[in-house]
């Protein structure tokens, strides 16, 4: 072979690797094409282990003498190639498991694989007695009882059976469908120190990471970085609850026609460690500005009334809060679930945003 | 720049290119390293609504004219770059959900990241009324009862506290915890029609697939695979209950110390369908071959001389059935998880030669 025709022969197996390069392993696209996932699994995280006293007889089994471990969360996680520094911890709200970052109602990629293309680490939690977490240590009577409309109002999709104009929510049955069959009951109450105890837990485990919380894990996610100094930054998609004030200036409650809201006093020492990290809270569309007989858009409207008052405290007191109410930017029509609206990839780029601002990406 | 410089910067080019595909885009590796994942997503399948009578007023929520879905399966997925014609359908057994499948109690990789380095799509469910799939239509009262030391028995870990000798089990308190933390209670009665029907509702969405199933899974797998013709092929490790026989060659009973094992009578129609495609039966080690004291072992003596009763059933009738009891073909050691036992890369290679040499992969 000619020097040339080895040169021409090289040359033309480089191309072939690299067009296979481009194509099968293109980098992260914005949506669809593949991912290079380096390392995925799953494990379980914190909890207790309650024993039973006696002996255990393997010829004759009783509960004499075993024992039963539960209250743990559970997280899947996948860490991309080519990694950026802090994985994104991902939790869910009320009613609902991991799968609110997942596939949307209508088909979509989630917050899950959304970010994961942005090449951050993903985990996804599901909180102690929730979903595949739903190994409990206290006994719990689970009633099944027709509530699908009641959460369309209270998350905002519209007023039963009306959209709300221009939501950011596909009209379909399928969507409604997939929307609904979204949530699963608390298998035992939602004992906050347990919550929190697990969360925490894996923030020691896996290192520091951000916080991405939804409604109900909102208040616990402010425990959590108060627990763990592993919490780099909060973003907090419409919190419900549990705004933590310093004790002797916690609000008034706050009381409204889907009921009412009220702050939690806790030491200053433990208020100041939410001064030291980046937060973001989000908020998005149809929030009456004035009180509303309809109670399930009324309570967001003191939430976020309250987002904002804690705002205030925490920056008093040299802190980094940020709220954002979508409309006021100019973002429209969004639910109480901005993660899986139709304009998703809008509101990942204001999180992917935050982070590039405060050095966290 | 002199054409022999512009050819060395060109093959400088695309050797850098081509070492990027060979690191961060390497082919699929056994362990470790990268996967290319094509798409991944959740959804939820199958299931009833449940509808509530009157008429919903959302001023005045009650559950009057409310809808409530359930009973549905849960299903994540993935699909590798490349991937094979079928993908990999994988079942839990009892008091499990997809974990099963995941990360080992010790921390390696199971069968879900082992087949989608193989090249399969591995859809991972949850039944309804487990996990991910915890919303159910009927009742429950869940009690928290100590109960892992049976079991660790009944999984044929060994006989607690003692680990059985060779087996391929991890030796250390941070894989048991693992290993418990990986069960789940059922929110609401395992109802054998309500699971198979959410389980055939995901072969009709997906098409044609191979069922994996484990233990209680396998006799719903069975009645899946009469359900649905997208079933192409069965491999269940360790079915605990629920062979299918016909109507009049049903065996007797077999009462051992770990309970009593019925076979199940099905019109011949049905029975039939069993006989057309391939299925394959794992068992692992330390099964007793006489009748033992011990009920956490001896209920698998049953199970596994039950198997090959209906192997030869279905056989008799044309199908094409194999028993692989693993002790048998020299791999020594295995739990009732052969999935994610230690040396779970030699059971899935088992698998994967099966699904060769029927044609499947």
């Amino acid at each position: 072979m000619t020097t040339s025709r080895k040169i021409s022969q090289k040359l033309r197996l480089l191309s072939i690797a690299a067009a296979v390069f481009s194509t099968a392993c293109a980098p992260l696209k914005e949506s669809g094409g593949p991912m290079v996932i380096q390392q995925q699994g799953s494990f379980a995280v914190g909890g207790t282990v309650v024993t039973n006293p006696g002996t255990f007889d393997p010829y004759k089994p009783t509960p004499a003498g075993q024992t039963l471990r539960g209250d743990h969360a559970y997280v899947f996680y996948q860490v991309p190639a080519k990694a950026r520094q802090f994985p994104l911890v991902m939790w869910h709200g009320i009613g609902q498991f991991s799968k609110t970052w997942e596939t949307t109602p209508d088909g979509r990629e989630g917050f899950q694989n959304i970010f994961l293309r942005r090449r951050f680490g993903v985990y996804l939690l599901d909180q102690p007695r929730r979903g595949n977490a739903s190994r409990s240590t206290v006994a719990a009577t689970i009633t099944p009882t027709p509530d699908e409309q009641q959460w369309y109002d209270v998350f905002r999709v519209g007023v039963w059976p009306t959209y709300f104009e221009g939501v950011q929510f596909a009209r379909d049955s399928a969507t409604l469908n997939q929307y609904f069959r979204s949530m699963v009951p608390s298998i035992g109450p939602i004992d906050i120190p347990v919550m929190t105890a697990a969360a925490s837990a894996l923030f020691t485990k896996i290192g520091p990471a951000i916080l991405v919380t939804h409604s109900h894990s909102g208040g616990m996610g402010w425990l959590t970085a108060v627990n763990s100094p592993n919490v780099k930054a909060i973003a907090s998609y419409e919190p419900g609850s549990g705004f933590l004030f310093p004790e002797g200036e916690v609000p008034a409650p706050m009381p409204s026609s889907g009921g009412t809201l009220e702050a939690v006093g806790v030491p200053m020492a433990e208020f100041m460690k939410l001064t030291k990290i980046p937060i973001i809270i989000y908020y998005g569309d149809n929030i009456p500005e004035k009180p509303s007989p309809n109670p399930g858009a009324d309570g967001w409207r003191f939430r976020l009334a309250m987002a904002r008052q804690w705002r205030d405290a925490v920056n008093r007191h040299g802190g980094d809060v940020t709220v954002v109410h979508f409309p006021e930017i100019g973002i429209k029509g969004n639910t109480h679930f901005p993660m899986s609206d139709l304009n998703n990839l809008q509101i990942a780029d204001h999180l992917s945003g935050f982070l590039k601002s405060k050095n966290l990406d």
